[in-house]
Order: structure tokens, then sequence, then C-alpha cells
């Protein structure tokens, strides 16, 4: 598994008003490819998403709302489908949890999600409309 | 706000267990600013910090250990002491909860902490062993 964490989900249970925070309140700038179910923030070399608590824990087949471990998401995007899935077959024999085998998701890509030993929730992702620079970091829409 | 992140911790009970997933695990490979209190790890231009729960909780000022607020914490360094309480007293002044006002660290730093309306935790930090590139991201030792 490459050393490079890609994007940071944040669940959030109010987006209007997180947005507002980031955006008015902290005066960061969102990307184009925010939605209004998503909205996402370059920070660097990396992405900061803002996603629905509960969708979060949907997605990635943890325990439902509340402050639990979906509320905090980080994600390792790789470059083809079969990354994907060796990276969640790796990280589920060294002692992490699948939670989540990796499937094609509704906007295209293809993502599975596995925990760590402390339960902290990792995301592998192939995601096409997503750039990895050579360097392995990411590159938003502006 | 630079539109930025410096550094996620992830809250760990056993960091031995935790080190060992991510490095024999994942064979990711440690930052030499590594101690037996505290693992680093350079990914891209952000780095990432194993700590203990409850020193994280109680370095936050947030509720003890547990899955709660205090499990990850997302770091904004900045370059200088004055930045790190302008930008706590921004994140108050616009929804954000002080949960601990900017202090000197037994290491040498100078850190303070918010939580945005979510209760996901920031931490905002002057490092004087942290480099900081111009671009923003950070470089830690090899």
């Amino acid at each position: 598994m490459e050393q490079r964490l890609s994007l940071v989900t944040l669940g959030v249970d109010d987006l209007a008003r997180s947005r507002r925070f980031y955006e008015q309140g902290l005066g960061w700038r969102a990307s184009g490819a925010s939605t209004e179910e998503v909205v996402f923030f370059q920070l660097g070399g990396i992405a900061l998403a803002l996603w629905s608590r509960q969708a979060l824990a949907e997605d990635a087949g943890v325990a439902g709302s509340g402050s639990g471990p979906a509320a905090v998401a980080l994600a390792h995007n790789v470059r083809t489908k079969d990354e994907v899935d060796t990276l969640l077959a790796r990280a589920g024999a060294v002692g992490g949890r699948i939670r989540r085998p990796a499937r094609e998701t509704a906007w295209g890509g293809y993502v599975g999600y596995f925990t760590d030993p402390d339960g902290h929730l990792w995301e592998v992702t192939w995601n096409p409309a997503f750039t990895l620079r050579d360097d392995g970091s990411v590159e938003l829409p502006p």
C-alpha cells in the first residue's frame, strides 16, 4: 500500500451548516465537484469531503449514526479497480477488518472499506473523476 | 485560514499494535521523528500520527476515552505562534467551539483546539520541529 492519504471525509449532521462554517466561516472555497449531497475542498494534495454522517455509515457498512466510527473516514485512492481488491485483501490479512467488500458505486467508482485495529475507517477507492497526480496527490476540479 | 491540512492524528488504544498494523501490515515506514509515545508517517504532503486516545482527549480538553470526538484530530500547522491565536479566535467567532485555548506544550510547540459544528476536532499548531514547505505541505524527518 503506497504511503498516501487521498481524502478525509467528515460525517456531518447538517450539510448546509457545515458548508457555511468552512466557506463563510473559515474562508475556504469549495471545489466545483461539490453537489447538493457532498462538498469537497482541495487541501494541498488531498481532499476534504463533508457528507451526511448517516450516508457515510450506510456506505461503509458500519454502525448507524451517532459519534461512532463512521464520523470520519480516511480514503486511499488507487489507479485501477484491481488495486482496490488487492489492498482490501492485504488489509484483511494483516489484522484489519473488512467492513464492506469492494463494489461498484452509483457515481461510477469502485469502493471498499476496512477498519484498522482501533476501528478507524479507511476507504479504498477507484474514482475516475478524481485526478491522481504522478506523485499520488489528488487534484479536484477547481 | 489557508486551505490546508497538516496532520491527522488517530487515537489508538495500543500503540505497539497499531504501529505493527501500519508498518509490518501495510508496509509503511515510520518517520525518525517517532518516539515511544507517538508514531509519525509521511503521507505525501501531510503527516499521520498514531497517539494514545486518552492522551489526545486530555490534550484537546474533550471528553475522556471511548470512541468519542477525540478519536481523530485534524491539524492545521502554521508558521508563527501569533497565527495560532488568530486562527483560534476566528474559528470561535464563526461557530466553532474552542476546546483548549492555545498554550505552550512540553515539546516546544504552541497548540490550541477547536471543534467544528459537528464536533470534529481541529488542532491549530505551531511546531518548530516540523518543516512547512512554501506550499504549506509538511515535511517530516526521514
